[in-house]
């Protein structure tokens, strides 16, 4: 019998489990339990008390959609907040865009962005950058006391519970709003439509309290829950859609492995059982 | 320790697994293993040799999307042929369109629909309708001898192993042609591109050998493996979204679940990595 690790989904009475060669960091910090392993197919998997945070086949879903979403979007993003991600993957894309002069990544948890570094450094080796500030404190309270301004803020939260929780309220939300520059754009990470239709519906409206414009976009991210995943995009003013900078696309030099133009929109067309969840109140 | 029903993801070597209740229904017939089990979070579900085929939670996104896709776009769909699909779930969503006067299930295996007719009859009870003709005999023989002529062809197999393996071969799909009328448009499962990718360029590279148009679309199926479902849409003269009935699906009164007509069109947006895989010969 493999040594396995598994990831249980309460909602479903089921559980997601796959094979792992090794333990390669395993650490309690003072908020969580860190590790990464080296699976047999998925490669090296980071997990925080043990829930798949990312996994080297995968990654590149999550964190192209997480960053370029919003960042083909705004017509001069240069200042971007970055709360959670300490794994650098959303950094990483963020640098792609040349406009961005600074990326401010502030994690409550060193050890995530520790073990990244020296584990998973495809993911997060762009956090030593000269154009990345690490804060490694809590983004609630950042967000809360800061006087900077952002372009784009994004939150690249693990779920709703226990660190994460703060994450999502009403209150961080409202802070968040403020620390936006007037036509800036919040992406957040907004769990699975299919099994936490809840959490789903419950960001979407406190989210459209604060916003006065909210749109939720989709991904396939087969390593989360159900693989169909939600992301918020919230803004001052700029739409998803008419605002997206084909120009600005068309000249992009980066490789990507999932986003493209035609994606950024299809991303936006929503089942309908996802428009209920979100448009409820 | 519940009882678990445990499907293997050889690629990721990995598996997901569900807590069950009860199995209501276990038979092997001359081709394969048909049970259908009451799961404790997904209702009741039903396996081919081991495989999940549906589950009452999530069977309407597999369904619908791969029958109204193709009935939205050809003009005036009369007749459609139905390779596979048993379990009736297919034959349910294409009888929602009133231009629809005849539907040919043909099905290898008449254990599959009986054992859907009594534990799945949201799903199956639709095959009794005076619309509906079942043959029970072989997909692939069938298309071979018949002399009628279908607008629409749908390839709802189970996958390409065992008894599914004929409904993927290039012979199979000329012969899919032959009985296609001369606007016609043939539908297929194609598998998931996240953790099946060999299959998807194969099943893509065979059948543009044989149509002049072919297009591939997107859907989440939590229950499928990864999650990340495709659908191949090859068409001898209709484009998907180009010929998209915007006027037929405003009066369309079937509620949906999944599909819409902004999704119609988003789920043709595919990512790098699919493209890759569709275009590679």
């Amino acid at each position: 019998m493999a040594v396995q690790c598994e990831e249980y989904y309460p909602e479903i009475k089921g559980s997601f489990s796959f094979e792992i060669e090794k333990v390669l960091f395993s650490r309690q910090s003072s908020y969580q339990r860190v590790e990464v392993v080296q699976s047999k197919g998925l490669g090296r998997v980071l997990l925080i008390d043990g829930l798949v945070m990312l996994t080297e086949r995968d990654e590149f879903v999550y964190h192209e959609m997480i960053a370029h979403t919003p960042l083909f979007v705004h017509p001069d993003p240069r200042r971007v907040l970055i709360i959670g991600g300490g794994d650098g993957g959303t950094v990483r894309e963020c640098l792609k865009h040349q406009s961005v002069e600074k990326v401010t990544l502030v994690d409550i948890d060193e050890l995530v962005t520790r073990a990244s570094l020296e584990y998973l450094p495809s993911v997060a080796g762009a956090v030593l950058s000269d154009r990345v500030e690490c804060r490694f404190e809590d983004g609630v309270k950042f967000v809360k006391g800061t006087t900077e301004r952002y372009d784009i803020v994004i939150i690249d939260s693990t779920d709703p519970i226990s660190v994460g929780e703060g994450l999502f309220t009403h209150a961080f939300y409202q802070d968040c709003f403020k620390v936006l520059s007037d036509d800036g754009i919040l992406v957040n990470q907004s769990e699975s439509p299919a099994w936490q239709a809840e959490e789903v519906a419950k960001i979407s409206a406190k989210l459209r309290r604060v916003f006065p414009r909210l749109y939720f976009y989709q991904a396939h991210i087969p390593t989360y829950p159900s693989g169909h995943w939600l992301f918020g995009f919230a803004s001052k003013q700029y739409h998803p859609m008419r605002d997206f900078r084909e120009a600005y696309y068309r000249q992009f030099a980066h490789p990507l492995r999932y986003y493209n133009d035609g994606l950024h929109r299809g991303a936006f067309a929503l089942p309908n059982f996802v428009k209920e969840l979100i448009d409820a109140q």
